[in-house]
């Protein structure tokens, strides 16, 4: 991919089409569309660069909210945070990063590393470390080729500040996550350094891109009056698994995750009677009329059944209209390795993952 | 003071003093006996040097177990855990300590900065914190001087650590707890960096001097077949409030720390039928036949009835001999700022101080 610039006219793009990839978590992509066009237009536009061109000397950081996006809806952070946790990153390490990264591509953490990299003009990579969103911060493509989540920092709005160094990556998750917890369920970390050969091959690449043109593709459907939710089940080879009402949704800020279920009642169509979503801060089960359809680590996306834009698990609620879409993840996570470190019975379900188009244990 | 050494010989004497100062708290002594008696053997005696001597531009580092110290019984500290905690607070701020200090006088927390002090080869000053122990970190007479607790940096046994950075000391507290919970409610800390200038007027000049004089006169008394706990209780210009057997101990690890109740019946003599002592760590509260006759910030310390030495709030048992003595806090803790910081109503108690010798409000 050629260099491109992120402007402030990509941004909302970008935001929707992060809202899809975050399959239902990762943060409410509006407040970090509100923090990324301040930092655009306070800066300039941001140099997206593709995954291929970073060289092996390059000094990457990986940047990102780490708690419940529900608490984010009102604790906001505050504009210099993700900046100052990438700061505190490079002065603790000693060095100066070249480029910043997603850690993933899901909701808010597609826009953060934006935010980052306008204020401390930097380049960020056409890439993240998952493909979509997932609950836990050793959950990302790194941790399986062995590269370390720290030394990793984490800032809160109020001005205090960490830096962690441990012997494994759920260590990492662990204190980070408690800090987060005191910090009061939302802050802002940067971890994963890496050089650029680690980041070439341990970063799954184009997501931002695939973050725009998803976000393009539901403006331009819309406007055109066609179908929204099929041009992105089609660009994504997924699946449509079910279109009906939100009927119940049970959630709670649990341990710093948004955890609960939703059910949803079918609306007509030939999808089935009911579905029940189970999801912790992203949705990690869809079980139609009994039987599971889809599974971590691929893809479950609840979409406004018209819109298309995509339904965030603390913004569902009883009457809304969705159509719910699986789709492929990154292939990679579909090894022994990813499935224990993102699959199904990670998250304390008792069954194989559902692959997408393949069914259980595929 | 002149500087002098502290040898292996003085180890034993300081364990026991340190015991009498920790007021029920600040670890079992014997562990932190065992690591000093090994680093000292391995390393060469530690110069004890007085507080007035430190220069100017000293850099000066607090190094200190934190946690439950029940936990600590079972889960013993690695021999480099605490030397591993000054060097990442070393590393962090770019510069090289020139003295450790202890950030209270009492258990445990006298001896781990003897072992850090003989495995880096840094002298130790005669001095700590509090001039007692205290459960909370920000409960130091530093604090009250405004002096930052942050950069601090945290331990475990494992390999993992941390730096925090803090907007105040509660804030540092609140960060290095939840750590410490998740290494296993037992840490090892590097704390209060400052230069000279600071420690001088900051710290509580000659406790360690103070600890090893208590331990010596505890083992003399008992070779002469006299009274240790009115030699100790003079010593430190204190009172004698009770003598009786545990008849009940209600203990819980709450919060990282360790909570809880003692119940002692009166043995003849005049000083009372029963006494009950709260604690958190230390000895907090003692209330006798339902008065309340000595709090924090002063020392409550509980003695073995014939043997002088002090009996942990973890090593309280049922049926065991005391005498329970309170003695006078540095006077700097009975300012209005001290008493808001470490006073009984921090700790949830809706009274004033008992001061000794004073009563209620005093």
């Amino acid at each position: 991919m050629p260099e491109r610039l992120i402007t402030e006219a990509d941004l909302d793009d970008i935001a929707v089409g992060a809202a899809i990839l975050g399959t239902g978590g990762g943060g409410d992509p509006h407040i970090g569309r509100l923090l990324a066009h301040a930092a655009v237009r306070a800066h300039g536009p941001v140099r997206l660069v593709g995954l291929d061109t970073v060289p092996d000397d390059a000094v990457t950081m990986v940047v990102a909210m780490m708690g419940a996006p529900t608490v984010m809806l009102e604790k906001v952070p505050s504009a210099e945070q993700a900046s100052r946790a990438v700061e505190a990153l490079a002065a603790y390490l000693g060095r100066t990063p070249t480029h910043l990264a997603c850690a993933e591509a899901g909701g808010v953490n597609a826009l953060v590393p934006v935010v980052a990299a306008a204020q401390l003009g930097l380049p960020l990579i056409d890439a993240d470390g998952m493909g979509r969103a997932f609950p836990e911060l050793q959950m990302v493509m790194p941790t399986l080729y062995g590269i370390g989540a720290t030394p990793m920092s984490i800032a809160d709005e109020k001005g205090n500040s960490g830096v962690f160094a441990t012997i494994d990556n759920h260590w990492a998750e662990r204190l980070a996550r408690s800090a987060t917890i005191d910090m009061g369920c939302s802050a802002m970390i940067s971890l994963f350094p890496m050089n650029g050969e680690q980041a070439r091959k341990a970063l799954v690449p184009g997501t931002l891109s695939l973050c725009a043109e998803l976000g393009r593709l539901v403006r331009e459907e819309r406007a055109a009056h066609r179908d929204p939710v099929a041009a992105v089940t089609e660009r994504l080879g997924g699946v449509e698994l079910f279109h009906g009402k939100v009927v119940d949704v049970s959630r709670r800020t649990e341990g710093g995750f948004a955890r609960g279920e939703a059910v949803l009642d079918g609306l007509g169509g030939c999808t089935g009677e009911r579905m029940e979503l189970r999801f912790q801060n992203e949705n990690l089960v869809a079980e139609r009329d009994g039987t599971v359809v889809a599974s971590v680590p691929d893809l479950i996306c609840v979409l406004d059944a018209e819109a298309g834009t995509a339904i965030t698990t603390e913004t569902l609620r009883y009457g809304q209209r969705v159509r719910v879409i699986a789709a492929p993840c990154d292939p990679r996570w579909h090894t022994p390795e990813g499935i224990e470190l993102v699959g199904p019975r990670y998250f304390g379900y008792d069954h194989d993952p559902v692959r997408v188009g393949m069914g259980v244990g595929a």
